[in-house]
């Protein structure tokens, strides 16, 4: 998508042997693009969150298995390459994108051709995986775009005001975004758009990533506390709520960043519909109750107890926001259960949140 | 309520002449004590928040009257406590108990009797209002032990977990506190307690107060997000929920913190009592519909694009959190329809949220 003017990626191969990031860790307060050149560069970038997101960290995962084939020694090239498999997988071991995503360019490369045939295959696969991810996206927008665009005719052209929590826009993918994509479309379409973007509390991925993107793209939007969504909902001031989903069960349950399933309450309880973006691959159908069977990532208190921003001096700090001694709890996810959810928008099309109608979806 | 072992109030009489308050500006990070001697250091006081919630302001007021008494004029006597009203009055224009407080100060007044006699008279009546305070404060903890008192014993002695947003604990008014007063009486009569403190955003008065509250007088708890509530609720890990209120109407919808509404939501889906505790005063009986009746104060943008906390190097900073040209919206309450609230707890007992039930706790 666009910063400021141009288009952009969030990774791409510069030249052979460069793989280019936008540096994740310094928005909003910095555009800053970084050079990978090797495999051990990529799973920094990963660790130290230059680059997240579920597309994204898959994308570079592809990338870091090419940089590292054309490194991999003449004679040791599939002992090398193994080795590059488990170095990545370590970098975020819950990261189901980046599983398959190694596992695929592997697959890619062949024992009965030479290391310089498979340095090809490994860049053509790379390069597949990251378009891959942008079609998928580019395609959740054109079917959700759909959706936005009934409720503009309805409202006959007015305003249509959509919530989302957290960051589903294109920098957590390699473009377009899931939760994101169909605002994209609905925007580059004409359609009057404006976006309530919760701030998304603790790391607070709606002001520092969803405000940037948005604003970048020209798209009209308010930052609110996570505490606002209710008031907006009985107040009449919300259309339609879009998140994105990290994990969805066979039945349609859908585990997203925290604080999600409050926002489908108040969706549920004044009649808003409460739409889950989200390529293919975010389905797991090995599970059936979400509640019961996701596991939900509990993550460093630190995160709650300490706020990072921008100081008056342009200087970046992080601020203590409680007494010294206070505990905190911090659970990454939640699950919003599937009678809440209106719809599942999908690169496949959208469907209700059953068991039968995602299956129906994948068998078309 | 206790600060490192000792028993405070937060205002109080120090000596004729002398005020003394905790100045909650720099909690939870310094425990300072102010002296306020003359109105213009209480009108101070209260426009820069170093006493804020609804009843403290009150008392604060009424004390203010009190120095204004002591410092008019002995021919100009009236006229001089005419104009400390008006002033008092401008300090914060939406504070319901400031008003009640100034005009109650004024009518203790006595025409038929000398400046010196009046002096008395104000000096008594702020004592007055400040121990009312407090021991409707008292009485709310007392009604809601009850309550607490059932749960424990329906849980054979397990932790109680209660889950509270915002503060309306001790800080906010003289003494016990509205939301928090249970939750002190039962700790104090040893029932296994556990709070989930909601951080609050934008202005984190969890975070900052009732984290500090809770950790002076050493009752258990942890900071969560203001978006982790549902999730607990889901797992079970909530038994009750309590809040304050900053208005409400006579059919018994509640205007408390924004984001009130959303915990309530999750409360009823999870079938978790949502109490909300308040000084009779709270009521106002000419409001019926909160929703449509009930002004939402909307606030400064800035609180919630900045965040303010403590540096590694014990600076209290605040700092940027999203793009520079971010826009914000910052809407200070919400509006829990009565349906969604298990019980109302004051100080003359607790009664349903229904317009009957409210009046029969008022004709007792």
């Amino acid at each position: 998508m666009n910063v400021n003017g141009c288009h952009y990626r969030t990774i791409w191969l510069k030249e052979p042997g460069t793989i280019q990031i936008i540096n994740q860790q310094v928005l909003p307060f910095k555009f800053e693009i970084l050079d990978l050149h090797t495999l051990e560069d990529i799973c920094k970038a990963i660790k130290d969150m230059n680059v997240r997101g579920a597309g994204l960290i898959g994308a570079a995962a592809a990338y870091g298995m090419y940089l590292a084939a054309l490194k991999a020694g003449e004679n040791s090239f599939f002992d090398d390459m193994l080795r590059a498999m488990e170095a990545l997988k370590k970098t975020r071991p819950t990261a189901s994108n980046l599983m398959y995503s190694v596992q695929r360019m592997f697959k890619a490369l062949s024992c009965a051709e030479s290391p310089a045939h498979n340095r090809e295959r490994a860049g053509k696969e790379a390069q597949a995986i990251a378009d891959e991810d942008a079609e998928h996206c580019r395609r959740i927008g054109e079917h959700g775009l759909e959706i936005i665009k009934k409720i503009s005719e309805k409202k006959g052209g007015k305003t249509v005001n959509i919530l989302t929590h957290c960051n589903a826009g294109w920098l957590a993918f390699v473009d377009y975004g899931s939760a994101l994509s169909p605002v994209y479309a609905a925007f580059d379409r004409g359609i009057d758009l404006h976006i309530w973007v919760d701030e998304t509390r603790p790391r607070n991925q709606g002001a520092a990533l969803t405000a940037w993107e948005l604003s970048q793209h020209g798209v009209n939007y308010d930052l609110i506390s996570d505490n606002v969504g209710g008031h907006l909902m009985q107040q009449g001031l919300v259309d339609m709520v879009i998140t994105g989903a990290d994990r969805v069960t066979r039945q349609g349950d859908a585990a997203n960043k925290i604080g999600t399933y409050l926002k489908a309450l108040a969706a549920k309880e004044n009649n808003i519909p409460f739409y889950v973006a989200l390529p293919s691959s975010t389905f797991d159908f090995t599970m059936s109750c979400g509640i019961k069977e996701i596991p939900i990532e509990e993550r460093d208190s630190d995160e709650v107890r300490f706020v990072t921003g921008k100081t008056s001096c342009g200087k970046i700090e992080t601020v203590l926001i409680c007494p010294e001694t206070a505990t905190a709890r911090n659970w990454g996810f939640d699950v919003t259960p599937a009678r809440f959810i209106t719809a599942l928008i999908t690169e496949r099309g959208f469907c209700g949140a059953s068991e039968q109608e995602i299956r129906a979806l994948h068998e078309k």
